[in-house]
């Protein structure tokens, strides 16, 4: 008999920034291949490994845009610039129609020249600083501005006829005035009118946080005062459709980035924060374990992030990243372990970060998927090397979810 | 001195649903890797061979959108909805420009509710109850109708200004009231005019059908009388380019599926039926093989399906399916045979459709290349497993037709 009626859950794990080159200190092997992982091994034996390019071949992609494109939609198509999502990310609410930015707090004199583009990378009193920017009323358009960490902060627009071809204000130099806005599109009423408001709301900016006591305390304490707000990287929230209604799953999102948090709220994710998890290669990744096995309970679909890997990436450090890997590699043993095996998982990458680079580069990342209706392949150890000899080939970010659905039962045909 | 003018035949060979996974009773072996195959394993040891995915990487497709991908149309572009293909497949002539429907022979009461969306599974009669349907005239259109299989029918309708954005008629439940259809497009008068028509149509249906011979008959015999069509999934007849021309090729189809029949049709292939050919595993794949020898006398191209894996991957009988193959492999030599090996082959599947699954599955296909102008690879036997091995790595079935008429040497050069 056929056992049509066996349908399973996926989780698609993330090792963010999981990719690397071959590192010298590690005998000429990448991080994962140093790593000991028994699971991850026995998981690449028994199931089908291969290369996947988030993005697209030798593209360096963001988490952002990464896993836009691991859950389905093709960043080239729907990434909107990074604002949106940071403001989603730090839990600001972004509605269809918003402009969303990222912004410094920086310091300026009074002529508005930038002398600190980070405000002396300002620890303290920015919760403060952002409540008194926030719900600034220019024209029709109401600002929302809230604190990220450290110096960073996103602002949120919200009115009629807002444009999104604006030209920057940060100057991204020291020394440098703070530029004026302007529409960059001929005759764009919409966009001069954010050029205008975005003017406005830096100048004001300036004007409520020179004496605001935070900063008077500052200089007091000889600290550059964070007297400036500079938005960047504007963008309109993007019509993206829901994840659930668009793969046909009940999806849950358990992800130590605040960006791709944001992007699974927007995609109507049910989004699951975890105690413990601190987003860097001390993360509680049992606890996050614990969480991923509790959503599989009411969801057939797990997107869960680690960030980690891409922490000791951009740290150079070849032995965090090592550490973080095998705090993942005992984690799919919980997890599989908790589950009986009856899961489909894909783990790999969002992009690759190697520590001897320290940021993101273009290259692959492994993967592998594995699970009861999952075809087997030759390789017998999961790594980037071997993960390049198997069954799955090269494929793009855009198929992972395609061939987890596949795998779970539950795509729908396209044809008869 | 180069063989510039050495060309050569080719067999596209479509093993339907071919692909399958690990079968336990089978000890983790696929069909195809369980079956006896001496010369699919020789024709894959001399050729090359690796992985095709009809449609796209995870994507589960039909044997309609697969056969339009593996001869060179994108299904996302071509494929017009399931009717037309079902109305060529039953043998019914449809021009470009006419708009087809898939039907269900069902039974209403007097108001139109729906009873039993299938008319009992009625097995005997429809071709009276069809032809009693078959050249209603309603406006300026006719209406042509013929029975499939079981409680299936095709409905063609032909006429000027027609539209396709039509609703259903179909509730798709028991209990339900025939809807009726509207125009989907504003101020679309071409779909109004078809949901004028299809409302007529079906109205019409049930007054011939109600108190037609065979339904009294079925009465008396405590059977649901199939007293309406309920016509769905419409489609306007697609603009595919001929395929003799499109592949610069003159084509033969010797296929067991009556969609791909009515596809084979509709692409100006010259198709050949074969007496024994059943669609099942009991096949006459001998006869088969004759006609396919016998096509290849003057056509350079032939497309042969044989239906058989697929069927045994829906009833989830792995013995079935081995039993099936291991008849191909059987044809296949017998066309190595009488061609003396003067042919390039490719063998594959158009989805895969596992035992275990009971369906359509979103695996690629393993795919071989065979003749004597192919490339050798270093795989040595064939199936799933050692394809993804192979030296042609992992194609689209688009791709397909191009690596033939190039092995062929048939293809018009690109460039310079």
């Amino acid at each position: 008999m056929a056992a049509h009626s066996d349908i399973y859950p996926a989780l698609l794990l993330i090792g963010d920034g999981l990719g690397d080159r071959a590192v010298p200190e590690l005998g000429g092997k990448t991080p994962l291949e140093a790593a000991n992982t028994p699971t991850l091994d026995r998981l690449a034996a028994e199931g089908e490994s291969g290369l996947m390019d988030p993005i697209g071949v030798g593209i360096r992609g963001g988490s952002d845009t990464g896993h836009l494109a691991l859950l389905g939609y093709d960043p080239y198509k729907y990434y909107p610039g990074r604002g949106p999502f940071e403001a989603l990310g730090i839990g600001m609410s972004v509605a269809r129609g918003d402009l969303a930015f990222r912004c410094n707090f920086s310091t300026v004199d009074d002529g508005l020249i930038v002398l600190d583009r980070r405000a002396g990378r300002i620890k303290d009193g920015t919760a403060e600083l952002a409540a008194a920017l926030n719900g600034l009323q220019i024209e029709d358009v109401t600002c929302y501005f809230k604190e990220s960490i450290a110096h960073r902060a996103a602002l949120v627009m919200r009115g009629p006829g807002l444009g999104e071809h604006v030209s920057d204000v940060d100057p991204h130099e020291v020394g440098a005035k703070v530029w004026e806005a302007h529409s960059t599109k001929e005759g764009d009423a919409a966009s001069e009118k954010t050029a205008r408001i975005l003017n406005a709301f830096v100048r004001k900016s300036y004007e409520i946080l020179d004496q605001h006591p935070i900063n008077v305390q500052r200089r007091a304490q000889g600290l550059p005062p964070a007297n400036i707000a500079l938005p960047r990287g504007i963008g309109v929230s993007p019509d993206l459709p829901p994840f659930n209604e668009k793969a046909g799953v009940k999806s849950a999102c358990i992800v130590e980035v605040g960006l791709v948090k944001g992007l699974g709220e927007y995609l109507g994710m049910d989004v699951i924060d975890v105690q413990g998890s601190t987003a860097s290669v001390d993360t509680d990744t049992e606890a996050i374990g614990r969480a991923v096995i509790e959503a599989l309970q009411d969801h057939n679909f797990v997107l869960c992030n680690v960030k980690g890997p891409d922490v000791a990436g951009h740290d150079g450090n070849a032995r965090g990243k090592i550490s973080i890997i095998e705090k993942i590699d005992r984690m799919v043993e919980q997890i599989v372990a908790a589950t009986g095996g009856k899961l489909i998982i894909a783990f790999t990458g969002d992009h690759s970060t190697p520590v001897t680079y320290g940021d993101h580069t273009g290259e692959p990342c492994p993967i592998l998927f594995w699970g009861p209706t999952v075809r087997k392949d030759l390789v017998t150890t999961f790594g980037e090397t071997a993960a390049s000899q198997g069954g799955v080939h090269r494929i793009r970010g855009l198929d992972v979810v395609n061939i987890l659905t596949s795998y779970m039962g539950v795509q729908e045909k396209f044809g008869a």
